[in-house]
């Protein structure tokens, strides 16, 4: 079988750990082009930039392994990399992160590193997002190596899922790999952020505002919930899905908007 | 029955146009509460602002009305509104809009215009982002008062809807009033943008990109769908959700590791 091409990136930006253990787990596996943002872009979701221009450099090239940093966001890193050098052969893989901080639940919704994955599936590519719920910059990311293999390996070998979803993959903390238990295939958590602004004054005595918050777990004691299983010390894997409408409000939002127009 | 509280935001920034005829509609109704971003803030999707502060200034205040700027996104801009002004009490309803511009399909993914509305959802606020299909700074947004109208009063008088379904709404451009066809009720289009990043190369000698793009719209004929509605000159109502497990992936997937972890 001929060696997989494997699209990477993330969105800590081209000089965190995690994406330099990603890339060497991937070069075991296939050929890797990586297009990574060239400042930290947490918290970027799903945004592009279309009213700045982008730059983009090469950092390393190689035959089978080739580095680059971009300006913009991590979907920005996708696009750019779909353009440059996947207009004719899609990538047989896309994964993004290992992110220094936990993706899970709701997290996903806000996360550049999920972001960058649901580009990829929006872009029929088979994707995977990777964060480890340990933002600390120097954070050991070794235990994980195995669970990333099969996974990644997973979604190259398989043909049977929608192309239109992609893999929330979360890792637990872990003191050592002993503690780390099995892989599962779960549904997000479903919860909230409750946001709490930390007002401060600058010395021109003008306010400012630091976004901090926390996390309101709605079912903390559901099993098959990610939240709940990475607290179980368990690799999480949460299909994502792309298409979005909700099919089954489409009949009573009719009946809304009827009852609305006929006053 | 009392005033309702509306809370209004977008993603052009507090002096485009649409924002302003929001406001005025939205102010036949109830009680307004608005805080817009301090410039454009298109294509920021769902991003969120944590690792630099974030600044607000108050633009106006009356009895039944207040208008805010923030320096950060459109979804900082709701969670700002919801630490600031509604602890305790929670709006009536959230609209977002009206973004100059279309956020149809999947735009509706990179837009910051329905990320605010879909922060408003997660908080568990009726929420609406409109949009109308003319980007131009000075477009013409009189023949869609009434729409806003009959959308924005179904939606605070239901209680039907899930909390976490919110309302994706486009208006078509038309050339007059009389051209305008009836409110629909319909999913999302699928299609994907094709990226081309138009290369230029500044005075110093170095390369930059612009992202442009075409949609390649993959059911150009469907008639329940959002584009095939648009073109026909009727306004589109989509409810989104925020929950986006894919409940049917997740046996296939249970598979699909259980083989590769086997080997």
């Amino acid at each position: 079988m001929k060696r997989p091409i494997i699209f990477i990136t993330n969105d800590d930006g081209y000089q965190a750990k995690g994406i330099h253990v990603l890339i060497e787990e991937m070069r075991k596996i296939g050929t890797v082009v990586a297009i990574a943002p060239r400042v930290g872009q947490s918290g970027m979701s799903h945004a592009i930039t279309f009213k700045d221009p982008l730059r983009v450099r090469t950092l390393e090239t190689a035959p089978d392994f080739s580095f680059y940093e971009c300006s913009g966001t991590p979907v920005d890193c996708v696009k750019m990399g779909l353009d440059k050098f996947f207009k004719t052969l899609k990538p047989d893989l896309l994964v993004s992160g290992i992110n220094h901080g936990s993706n899970a639940s709701i997290c996903s919704i806000y996360s550049g590193t999920v972001g960058a994955a649901r580009e990829g599936a929006i872009n029929g590519i088979p994707s995977i997002a990777f964060s480890l719920t340990d933002a600390h910059h120097d954070a050991d990311f070794e235990p994980y190596r195995s669970h990333i293999q099969t996974i990644a390996c997973a979604m190259i070998e398989q043909n049977s899922l929608n192309t239109n979803v992609f893999l929330n993959v979360n890792f637990p903390k872990v003191d050592s790999i002993g503690e780390l238990q099995e892989i599962r295939i779960c549904r997000q958590t479903k919860g909230v952020w409750i946001e709490e602004f930390d007002k401060r004054t600058d010395p021109q005595n003008i306010d400012y505002f630091w976004l901090t918050g926390h996390f309101d777990n709605y079912e903390p004691e559901v099993p098959d919930s990610d939240e709940y299983l990475l607290k179980q010390k368990h690799t999480t894997v949460v299909p994502l899905k792309i298409e979005s409408t909700d099919m089954e409000a489409l009949g009573v939002l009719q009946e809304m908007i009827a009852t609305t127009s006929g006053k």
